[in-house]
């Protein structure tokens, strides 16, 4: 077998290689919190450090009842036994779709990851395009169309995976959406992996209602969390994840437990120490995240101001640190530059004006298709100081080396347009940083 | 697909549950080394609690340089290039099982998790009984035989795992043995994964000539170790492995570079830059490996003069913490308590004498052998000050608590052979502890 490396984290490496070799690169192209981790967690790490032993493949009882808590407070009673800890949620997502049978849906465009994961575990996977109104989730009468033929051609499509608030496009599911996926969850008996680990990054939590799918059809999702995005944790790698109360629940659980306990055994346990704390949600560490919040909406909105001044069409970003524009109104102007799909206009970005994104193509969209993910999460700086100045300041886009970085794009984005010449990002700190 | 969890796992879970209930169990049924961790790597931890952006999915320069060079310390000239880092190195064996086609051979008895892999990466599992002199390598001669029939039954036998020194049987496999085998691997065709977890817990170093496959058979030989046994830091899941100098080796690192960037994304941050400086091995991390080295030697030889003082046969131990006795020479008194295998054997230690021993037949031993791991490093203590002191004694073995549980243990073994009645333990916290 041959795999390549997931794309976004080849990116990543390729961009810190070649900012290692003097290149200047505004980097949009990956999906990490680049910011600097709360003391508290550290304290929660130090503290930790005895936790030598092994302990209970699925975490022990302390970490298990936060994350209960975590999601009693979001309207998903849970008991503890129904919880897995693991190192990061992509193990988790890999052993539950090694667990369930059937093949897999996802929505087209979605996270780089589902995908491959579904052909490790020897599925077949089939796209649903987005509805028009959000990513993250397949437009309800196009997922009922794929069943349908899938079915036909003797596929058992069986799991859904869902992302709300969504990575690539930095939209959510709207409630009347998520009701009419679980009504053909159960009309069509399908499983629902709800992953929900931008869910504490919406940009306006009073003003968005958020539904996970496990509200409705409680007996057939399986909720999937983490701390890497919404704690700026991804190097640490602590995920978990909810399953049914039922007996199915509780077999499946059985499952991922026991393939955990033949892949990482355990989460490491001063990092489950850390979970504890983090799923606790103490008070300090819910007002870091509303300042975490506000910075990822700042930039993701400027962002979004940027790509649709650049002449691009693009879905307001609502919860994350992502926007997905859309350049086909730039078609004709685009060709002329060779770029006539998604791959041609990551390559152009990234060479003639120094700014990396991923294309669509990347999360399984058209291949033709003029889109591409602007991550929005690189931009806070390449120092803890620029990073806390970013995180402080009242007003981030204000602050000098985000500022420049947005002008960076800005030109860029509108060199696309034929607008203006692509002048390269002026080497400085903020562009050409390693990647801590 | 259902699965069990671990044996090993498992065992350990309900010990720490009847022990959590007030039964006192003295534990042999768990392989880790439960010890303090050394403050100079709790110093590294806290170092790198920055450390918390995703980076190169491989680990990072520092952490492949410094495994490279502990390679090359031992006989194998390494390119950072060549070496990945993982949380354990259990999640690097299922990578390379999934991503290596063909089916696997490995010794009988062997470590419990291996089989299980094999066959969550869809092979099918060949076990070929060990040597009469040491575990951990399938006997030369039964291995041709094995690999003739599985090939006349339409099978590709491709893999083999080995594993020096051994779990469960605490030998190692001499020169002349991976001789034999490197040529085996040459003429059939093999590959060969060698876990070499336990090679820093030779029991004496200076008078055990250790040879690794991969020094002999170097284009076809991928060396897996880690953290978890040789400094006493199984929870905090930390393993490399090193890819051979070939083509071949770079596209099956590549391959298992893949399948990470899908499952574990790369070692958490922390943790490797504890990895960095324990894989550097700096001269007081050497002295205490010696210390532990020489507790895990005087326990588990103290372990197999009782259980031949008990009447079974065994291997000495020459290296980690196992004992693997035979109790084939009690089978006729042994059946008169109803103990005809390995697993009536398991529950009757448990039930009867409070000793939890792990079965033979759960590393894949024959189920009728009377046959059982006893892990001995679970006797140094239940609290951080009783492991130190057994860790600090002249004489291990004359430390209170020690004495106490090999006593138990012994009182238990004699049992056995109707000897005298079985005497439970007495409450004490060294037997009676939770894991920590």
């Amino acid at each position: 077998m041959s795999w390549l490396i997931s794309p976004n984290l080849a990116l990543d490496e390729l961009v810190a290689q070649r900012r290692a070799a003097g290149e200047s690169i505004v980097h949009l192209g990956f999906g990490e919190s680049r910011l600097p981790v709360f003391p508290g967690l550290v304290e929660r790490l130090v503290a930790g450090a005895d936790r030598n032993a092994y302990g209970p493949v699925a975490g022990d009882a302390a970490v298990r009842s936060a994350v209960a808590g975590y999601f009693a407070r979001r309207g998903l009673p849970t008991d503890p036994e129904h919880v897995v800890v693991a190192p990061g949620s992509k193990a988790l997502l890999l052993a539950l779709q090694a667990a369930i049978p059937g093949d897999v849906l996802v929505p087209e465009p979605c996270w780089v990851t589902y995908a491959p994961q579904a052909r490790l575990a020897g599925k077949r996977v089939f796209g649903v395009p987005i509805p028009a109104e959000c990513g993250g989730v397949p437009d309800p009468d196009r997922l009922r169309e794929t069943i349908r033929q899938a079915r036909q051609q003797g596929y058992d499509p069986r799991l859904v995976v869902l992302t709300s608030p969504d990575n690539p496009t930095g939209t959510h599911a709207p409630p009347d959406v998520v009701k009419t996926l679980a009504m053909i969850a159960e009309e069509e008996d399908l499983i629902l992996l709800s992953d929900e680990i931008y869910r504490d990054l919406v940009h306006d939590p009073a003003a968005t209602p958020i539904l996970s799918p496990a509200e409705l059809a409680r007996s057939r999702t399986v909720v999937i969390t983490g701390l890497s995005k919404s704690l700026a944790l991804g190097g640490w790698r602590i995920g978990a994840a909810r399953f049914p109360d039922t007996a199915w629940g509780a077999q499946l659980r059985a499952d991922v437990t026991g393939y955990a306990s033949e892949s990482w055994s355990t989460l490491a346990g001063p990092m489950q120490e850390v979970a504890t704390y983090a799923f606790g949600e103490p008070p300090e560490l819910l007002e870091r995240l509303a300042r975490d919040r506000g910075l990822h909406r700042a930039v993701a909105r400027a962002m979004y101001d940027i790509v649709i001044h650049g002449g691009a069409e693009c879905r307001p970003p609502t919860g994350g640190f992502y926007v997905y524009p859309d350049f086909e109104p730039l078609r004709e102007t685009l060709a002329g530059k060779s770029v006539v799909g998604g791959e041609s206009l990551q390559r152009h970005l990234l060479e003639n004006c120094g700014v990396a994104v991923l294309a669509g193509v990347h999360f399984g969209d058209d291949a033709r298709a003029l889109r591409f993910r602007a991550a929005t999460s690189m931009l806070y700086g390449a120092t803890r100081a620029e990073q806390q100045a970013a995180l402080d300041a009242p007003d981030p886009l204000a602050v000098g080396h985000v500022r420049a970085a947005l002008d960076a794009v800005e030109a860029g984005f509108a060199e696309l347009a034929g607008l203006s010449p692509c002048h390269p990002p002026p080497r400085s700190p903020a562009l050409t940083g390693t990647p801590h």
